[in-house]
């Protein structure tokens, strides 16, 4: 066996990336993003989201767990508490399961959402249905690279 | 927050489990497996597979890092050294990184092998392809559940 | 094997939670933090910290990564760009590797962040050296607990 | 960001490693090891262990969950049957999740067996103790390099 030395650490201050656009698809209402890292060996990514009032996403499972971290506005999680889902007001953290599933991810308001993702979102019509999008942490940052001006 | 209590340790003895089929279009020539455990909150599980000469595995990405310990036999990893892959020859060792690719698994003898994946298969007809079908710790279970007699 | 249920899904605002001192050795300068979760199958825990000026946290390897989202301030991370570390103005976003050792993580002013670590913390007088604290999951909600009123 | 690649696919037959002795103070009785693999950014490691009748382990926390593969002999597994924890026969697997203390793990026959560790394994008198020994993967790594001939 090979000797294998530690991963770097790294640092971005959000200043220095531009918003870009959320790939078409997989959301409605103008949500804008920052890919902030990947690691591959763990398949997990962080990213900061710009979530204009009336934007939400598409369905999607959480393939492994995600936690996010609101900053601003308030967030309808799995149809937001008249759906028996969670409505969070800013500052507000939450834990998504593993297979969680997110039909509906709705923003009253204007808000703003910082999240890591162990493993992949699975964009999906129905919970458990067909896969209509798998977005991986290199999936995730293909999308990024292709928008960069 | 309430106070979380540590999860359960849990051990199962091999002959305590039924060998069954592993699931249709997943696989060709006869191969069965044994379901060992599912670990929800991180997407792992890990499985034992019984692999009959001639016998493969349909194309897939390994979402999350897998780890295979070999025990038995010969097995021909993404095309096996004459595609550029690797054959290893019990008992072998090996560590799939996230996203990596296996468009053949082959087993050119009788074969055995264990198996711990954190995260899904995703099984593609081609790299970065539709998804044909998303194998995860929860999928994995339902299979093995449905299989009992 | 039994059937195991998906984990549930678990959010928190964060005006619910007090402010608590972090645990005595361990900081300096007054720092304050909220436990925002623990999930014991991996390992993970996230929390908040309110960092005043001229606060800093005692020496420590991060024994799994740790991901920081600053949302005020500035922070100085391995000794700050003066030693060969990092310095970074909020908003940023950091991933710090396993293993990483920060022997010296200083607020100049007032700062708060956001972490997740995955794997625990453990504190020690300098890389490498024995183990003063090793601040788990469990041994992380244990101390809030204690510190609730 | 830059592109961060995929990591590379491993893979060892056990034929190609020497068995070498278990550090000193951790274990009794002759264990033997052979480190298979280290996966810095989870903080994992992978390793094959021989066993002698009458062999042990020094009381252990596993900081993050562990997953076995007994493949040959006995193991008595938190004191074994006897007091409350299991014995297993091989052909076994067992989750040892994280936190689980290991007071006793003894072999009373000849054995064998392959693990993953997500995270140290932290060597302590009593449960909860202070830590004797914090075994990372680099601190596995950094044994296994010093033992080869």
């Amino acid at each position: 066996m090979q000797a294998i030395a530690p991963k770097v650490c790294r640092a971005v201050e959000l200043k220095d990336l531009p918003w870009v656009d959320f790939p078409t698809g997989l959301s409605a209402g103008g949500i804008r993003w920052k890919l902030l890292n990947v690691a591959p060996e763990l398949g997990s990514w962080a990213a900061i989201f710009d979530c204009p009032a009336g934007s939400s996403f598409a369905s999607h499972h959480h393939i492994g767990p995600g936690e996010y971290y609101l900053t601003r506005g308030r967030m309808e999680i799995r149809g937001g508490e008249a759906e028996g889902g969670e409505t969070v007001i800013a500052p507000a953290y939450g834990y998504e399961a593993t297979s969680a599933f997110h039909g509906k991810t709705y923003f009253p308001v204007d808000s703003e959402f910082y999240m890591t993702f162990l493993g992949p979102l699975q964009f999906v019509d129905e919970p458990g249905g067909p896969t209509k999008a798998l977005v991986t942490w290199d999936g995730a940052q293909a999308a990024w690279l292709a928008s960069q001006p």
